[in-house]
C-alpha cells in the first residue's frame, strides 16, 4: 500500500473547516449566517491599488526578482520609515503572503527537533508551519483574565530548553487582539538577548490599534540580530487574495539564507505587487477611516458580549478580533449547534471555536473567537443571535 | 552566537545566480549579453488573458478557495480533458506556480530521511524542495549520448531503497528537452507499482513537444494512485510572474493531505486566476504559433551548435532547452569567462552551466544549458558568439 507522510498526517486541519458543511447546511435551509468566522474583512480594497493593476500595461507577465521587485521594496523602505522602521531594500524579501514569511522564518532559522516558545492562544497556522519544518510549538498560555497579556518572565524562563531557538509574537494579536506595550516588547527583548534566540514578529494588523501606540519589534535596539518582521499587505490593505507579504530583517546571515529559499520558489506574485506599490502612495490619512470603523465595531461588539449574562470579553487593543468567554463547556459543539439546530428570525452566526488556537488541550472549550469584519449593523444581529443561542443552548455550563 | 538552522545552509543557492554581477558588469561595458540562461520566454503573454484581469471589477481583493477558485478549477477540468486527463474540480488544488506544486507533493507524500530518485540533469530547485522537506535526492545519470533518454531499468533497480518514496520525472525535460516515450512512462509506471512508489510528474512544457505526442502520467492507467501531477501555466502562456500552478492527484488520500497545506498558506493568489481561467478558452490554435516559433528556435540552435567543432547536441523533443557538450573542462568558469573576458561584435552569452543540474559531483562540467527564448536572430548571433568564444578561450580541452 502506498502511503502518504507522518508529517502529512500530523498536519492540522483549518480549525474552521469542519464547520463549513453545516454553515453552508444552514444557508441551504435560507438562514443567514453572519460569518464573524474569519479574518477577511469587508472593508473594500482601496480602488487606486485595484487600479494600479487594471492599467498595469505590460505585454510579458515576466518573473519578478526572487526578492520581489525593485521598486516595490524601494517604496516599502517609506512605509517602514513612517514607521519608524528603518530598513533598506536589500534587508526586504516580498513573500507569498505573510504566511511564507513565516514559512521562510521557520525554514531558515529552525531545524526539526528544534522549539518555538508562543504565547497561547495563537494564530492556529503557525502550528502547520511548524509541522512543515518539523518544529516543536511549546505554547505559554496567556489568560483571559488578564486580556491575553503577556505570559510572565519566569512563565518563558520555564520554557526554554536548549532546544529552544525562537519565540513568535503577534502583535496586535489574532486570535485576542491584545496589543502589547512597550514593557513587554522589552521583556521580549530581554529574553531573546539572554539566551539568544530569534524573536518572529508577525505584525499584520500593524496599522489597527485603538489604544496606545504599536511598538514593533523592529524598534528593539540592541535586539536587531534577533528579529525577523513577518509581514503582509493582507488586511493592511484589505487585499488577502494578493498574496503579498514580506519577510524583514537586518540578521545577514538570515536574510542570505531566506534568499536561497525564496529563489527556490522563483518570484512572489507579480500583480498584487503593482497593488501593494500603489498603496505605499495612499493619502496618510487613508487609516483614520478604516480604523475609525473596527473601532466603533470592537465597541459595538465587547459592549454588546460583555451585557450578555454569563459572557466575558476583554477589550482587545487591536487588529479586528475579540476572545470572548462563553457559559458553554464545548465551543467546537457549540459553533456546531448555532448552524445546525439554532436560529433567530432566521439568522444565525458562525463563530471559531477558540480550541484551535490553544496548542494544550483541552483549553479553549468555553472560548470562541469573533473577527469583527462585519458592519455595526450586522453585529448587533450577530449579537442579538448569541443572547439568544446562549438562552435556547441545552448544554449551557 | 545566534545561529540560522542546518537546514538554511544545506538550502543550495540558485547555480546562476553566481554569474548575475559578471553579467551586469558586462551590461555596463556597454556589452549586448543575450540571455540563454532562463527560462523566462520572451513570448507574449495572450492579451485576451492579461485583459482579464485588467477588466476584474471586484471591490474587495479577498481570499479565494485554498484549492484556488471553484470557477478556474472547472475551467481547469476541460484543459485537461482536451488533453484526455480525466479529473474532477475536486482533483485539482490551484497552486502558487509550479514550485508550490512540488513542495506539495515533497511534504505531502515524503517524510525526512525518504529518498526520492530523479534522473540526472534535472531541474535544480528539486534540490532545494528536497532539503525544506528533509528529503535525500537520488540520482540516476542520463546521459548525452543518448539524448538524455530515460536511464535502464536496472539503474532505477539498483537504486530503489527501502527509504525510497517516489520518482520524478519532468516531461518534457528541464534542462534536457527530452520528451519521453510512451514506452518509457509505461516503464516508470511498472517501476513505481511494482514498488509502491510515488510518481511526480512535472508537466510544465506539455504543449511544447516538436515530434511524437506527449504521454502524460496522469495517461498510465492503474497508476492512479501513484502519479501526482505539478503542473503550472508559467511557461504555457508566457505567464510566469502570476505564479499559477496545480497540484493534481486521483489519490484521495495525498489529495486530502495536500489540502490541509493549502489551507495553512490560506489561498494562492487571486489575480493569475482570472488570467488562467481566460486562458483555458484561447482558442484551439494558440499553441500552433507558439510552437511552430520554438520549433524554428530550436533547429536554427541546435543546427549552429553541432556545426561548430567539438561540440555536441542532442536534438531535444520538447521544452524550449537543449544541452551541450563543449570542448570545455569547466562550465562554471567558462560561463563566467564569456560573460568576464569575452566579447564579439560587443556581445556575448549568458548560459548555464550544467554543474548545477548535476547531483553527483563532477558531472556536468562539459555541458551547458541552453534556453531558446530568444528570437532566430538573436540566436544566430548567440552562436556565433559562442563558436568565436570557443576558439579563443584559453582553457579549451
Amino acid at each position: 500500500m502506498i502511503k502518504t507522510s507522518q508529517r502529512g498526517l500530523l498536519m492540522p486541519s483549518s480549525p474552521i473547516r469542519k464547520l463549513v458543511p453545516f454553515a453552508e447546511a444552514a444557508k441551504r435551509k435560507g438562514i443567514h449566517v453572519h460569518h464573524l468566522n474569519i479574518g477577511q474583512p469587508d472593508i473594500e480594497t482601496p480602488a487606486v491599488c485595484l487600479d494600479a493593476v487594471r492599467n498595469s500595461h505590460f505585454k510579458i507577465l515576466e518573473y519578478s526578482h526572487s526578492a520581489g521587485n525593485e521598486s516595490y521594496r524601494k517604496k516599502l523602505v517609506t512605509y517602514y520609515e513612517r514607521n519608524n522602521i528603518h530598513v533598506t531594500k536589500d534587508e526586504i524579501i516580498v513573500t507569498t503572503g505573510g504566511s511564507e514569511a513565516i514559512l521562510f522564518g521557520f525554514m531558515a532559522c529552525l531545524d526539526p527537533g528544534d522549539e518555538v516558545i508562543i504565547p497561547e492562544p495563537f494564530y492556529a497556522n503557525y502550528n502547520g508551519f511548524a509541522v512543515q519544518a518539523g518544529v516543536t510549538v511549546i505554547p505559554i498560555k496567556s489568560s483571559i483574565e488578564d486580556g491575553f497579556s503577556l505570559p510572565p518572565i519566569e512563565e518563558f524562563e520555564k520554557a526554554i530548553s536548549p532546544k529552544t531557538k525562537a519565540i513568535v509574537v503577534c502583535n496586535p494579536n489574532n486570535p485576542t487582539g491584545y496589543l502589547y506595550s512597550a514593557e513587554e516588547m522589552n521583556i521580549l527583548k530581554e529574553i531573546v538577548i539572554k539566551h539568544q534566540l530569534f524573536l518572529f514578529a508577525d505584525e499584520a494588523y500593524r496599522e489597527f490599534c485603538y489604544q496606545g501606540t504599536h511598538v514593533s519589534a523592529m524598534h528593539l535596539n540592541g535586539a536587531e540580530n534577533h528579529v525577523i518582521l513577518m509581514d503582509t499587505i493582507s488586511k493592511r490593505y484589505s487585499a488577502c487574495g494578493g498574496r503579498i507579504g514580506a519577510f524583514v530583517t537586518k540578521n545577514k546571515d538570515v536574510l542570505n539564507i531566506a534568499m536561497k529559499f525564496a529563489q527556490a520558489r522563483l518570484s512572489p506574485p507579480y500583480y498584487a505587487q503593482l497593488l501593494g506599490e500603489a498603496a505605499v502612495d495612499l493619502p496618510e490619512n487613508y487609516f483614520d477611516t478604516t480604523k475609525a470603523e473596527y473601532l466603533l465595531r470592537r465597541n459595538t461588539l465587547v459592549a454588546r458580549l460583555n451585557e450578555i449574562e454569563g459572557v466575558f470579553c476583554p477589550n482587545p487593543g487591536g487588529a479586528f478580533y475579540a476572545m470572548a468567554r462563553l457559559p458553554i463547556d464545548d465551543s467546537d459543539l457549540f459553533c456546531q449547534w448555532l448552524l445546525e439546530s439554532f436560529s433567530h428570525n432566521n439568522q444565525t452566526i458562525m463563530l471559531a471555536p477558540a480550541t484551535g488556537f490553544y496548542s494544550t488541550e483541552g483549553l479553549g472549550k468555553d472560548e470562541v473567537r469573533l473577527a469583527y469584519v462585519l458592519n455595526v449593523e450586522a453585529i448587533h444581529q450577530a449579537m442579538d443571535c448569541l443572547e439568544e443561542a446562549l438562552k435556547q443552548y441545552p448544554r449551557r455550563s
